[in-house]
């Protein structure tokens, strides 16, 4: 798999800052078709007239098996985050320097998905179908990405038995991570309205800052539980409050503030919303909740297990199955079949210098070679 | 003292918003010179080299008494606030519609010092030393207004017995209100400071609003005092709190908030900002108070009393003591000699409009030269 350098670096040579389209699609377009595989492409969110939406472009390729053989997908996203400032060179330069390949989206996430380009390649047509799902919008507001090709696949009637998400998951050392879930994630705007006067004479006024304070402390004091086997504790962080009165003498007519709630399948967000809102509301004060994913949980077991054998087998380590940090489109794809995430090492996923060990890409390939078979020989139940 | 309506037309018709010099005060000196005074005028506020800091004009005269006499003080301000959008007609051009005079300072306080100006010219010399206390920044910063004015004095060795300040004091109609003391007034700036993190990482991240939360959920809860005699219960005020964090999954590293108290004579600006202090520095914050005035009372007694009588002979009102409303210059005033405050009716001050009913204006002069008279009558202790 010595060619699995050759593709990483052709996917970072092709700029794809998010929302991405066009040519690093094409590359994986032209990396994909000889391996056998049919490749649907199609670009959503265009925007309505003077919408400031940019397009996005979506991937969808299918390599058929036998006829009722089982079907693994592989997800993942082309676009990145925007490089910033101060590389070494040129973000969308491939470089290798010693051991590592620098790039914007070396691990996050286009390291990962030469890596599933080259494990395919050593699995056999006869084995079953495998697709790839992948989306140019996974970075930004992922309106219009995976849930798109999720809307096309329901349209198709494709449908994975099992799906891996390439997403940077290892932290010290490649194998070391396997995520099989996600918490969810809220995010509630907070408003208490009042009446604006003059500090001098507060009975003319209405001062919705006692409101607003009130709710927060008594948001602040929630416990919402104590975790479960496989999620740590459910967590609300107050992240903004603004009033913007500079006036010394006046009492303002509004308040807001926003609350971020990370939680775990004890809670949805919809139940988290309705009891904020009545806290709001008992305290004089409105809450507006914009949920922006459910937690899932892909329980341990069949899949899980051929995951971390497969990790075992090429690197020695077994990966902790974990549930932490942020969201990804696996929050989308958990409602199509089983989803677990496995990818590189994330220490400078998003950072200023992005880049990934040599040696890993060549073993993560050789790790999804092995996911894939396995995935495709299990026996169902 | 049919001439107190042109004194008013020829204050308002020199423009003069806040901080003030120049034309208005040619104005005042022009009008108390013949009426035997010795006007001594000075600017201070010039302010260091790159300093936003405009000049301010302050004016004191005096009309010495017999050897020996008492000394009593008008006091007020001939700047005004700006005068806004919208006016039937040009706020600095005096007009006379129906009974009413228009023009920004006509209540707010040109109209007051005009019958000053008026009233002195029916007190005898003989009667005693009078004085006027006139700055040209009262609406503004205040800080090289009347305080310069008191600071001259002291070195002159100039001292009043009693002091007259010329606010719009009256609420429905002329003489129903006096004011005999104000509360004092403290903004604090309350900072609650953390650590910024990721949202799915919070212990990674020291969030700093419950803290701030906890602070203002504290301090809304006092409860200062219930109130004296002469004044209303202390009243606190949650006035701003800001933390402009507009990323939803971050954690921010620093909240901000602003109380407004204002206090009556049972505590002083250094009590409560130690007590909020303390209750900042509890909870992991931090509080950094600006005093902008102490309370006063002026005790009722035979100064009140005087003041009350002058206003029933001339109206047959008799008006209500109280320490209402916001902060005016008597505040500093009061560190010299007792001080009252009594002028037109207030309910156009600061607004679209300002207007004085012109019936007053006489009324007030007539009733501003029986006050001077009995404040130079009465007898000491």
């Amino acid at each position: 798999m010595s060619h699995v350098l050759d593709l990483a670096k052709r996917l970072i040579a092709a700029p794809s800052i998010t929302p991405a389209t066009g040519a690093v699609f094409d590359e994986l377009e032209a990396m994909l078709t000889p391996l056998g595989f049919a490749v649907h492409r199609f670009t959503r969110g265009e925007g309505a007239e003077g919408s400031d939406e940019a397009p996005v472009e979506n991937l969808l390729a299918i390599r058929p098996g036998p006829e009722g053989s089982r079907h693994f997908a592989f997800a993942g996203h082309l676009d990145v985050v925007p490089p910033g400032e101060g590389w070494a060179s040129d973000p969308f330069e491939p470089q290798v320097r010693g051991e590592l390949l620098h790039g914007r989206g070396a691990v996050d996430m286009k390291g990962a998905i030469a890596a599933m380009v080259a494990a395919v390649a050593e699995v056999p047509a006869e084995a079953g179908t495998i697709s790839f799902i992948i989306t140019g919008d996974e970075e930004g507001p992922a309106l219009h990405g995976t849930r798109a090709l999720i809307d096309y696949m329901a349209a198709e009637g494709i449908r994975p038995d099992l799906c891996l998400v390439g997403e940077p998951t290892s932290v010290h050392r490649l194998g070391d991570m396997v995520k099989i879930g996600r918490r969810g994630s809220v995010n509630i705007f907070i408003d208490a309205e009042g009446t604006q006067g003059h500090v001098a004479y507060p009975h003319l006024a209405d001062n919705p800052l006692p409101r607003l304070v009130a709710i927060l402390a008594e948001l602040d004091a929630l416990v919402l539980d104590t975790g479960t086997d496989w999620f740590q504790p459910s967590n609300l962080e107050i992240t903004d409050i603004n009033v913007g009165n500079r006036a010394h003498n006046v009492i303002p007519a509004l308040g807001q503030a926003r609350i971020s709630i990370r939680f775990n399948d004890l809670h949805s967000g919809k139940s988290l919303s309705d009891r904020v809102m009545a806290i709001a509301e008992k305290h004089g004060g409105k809450a507006r909740p914009i949920i922006s994913g459910e937690p899932f949980l892909t329980e341990p077991g069949a899949f899980s297990a051929l995951v971390s054998k497969a990790v075992e087998a090429e690197t020695g380590v077994t990966p902790e199955l974990s549930t932490s940090g942020g969201t990804s489109d696996a929050r989308f794809l958990r409602a199509v079949c089983p989803v677990i995430e496995f990818g590189l090492c994330n220490a400078t996923m998003h950072k200023r210098d992005e880049a990934v060990a040599i040696p890993d890409l060549a073993v993560l390939a050789r790790i999804y070679a092995r996911i894939a078979r396995a995935a495709l020989a299990l026996e169902e139940g």
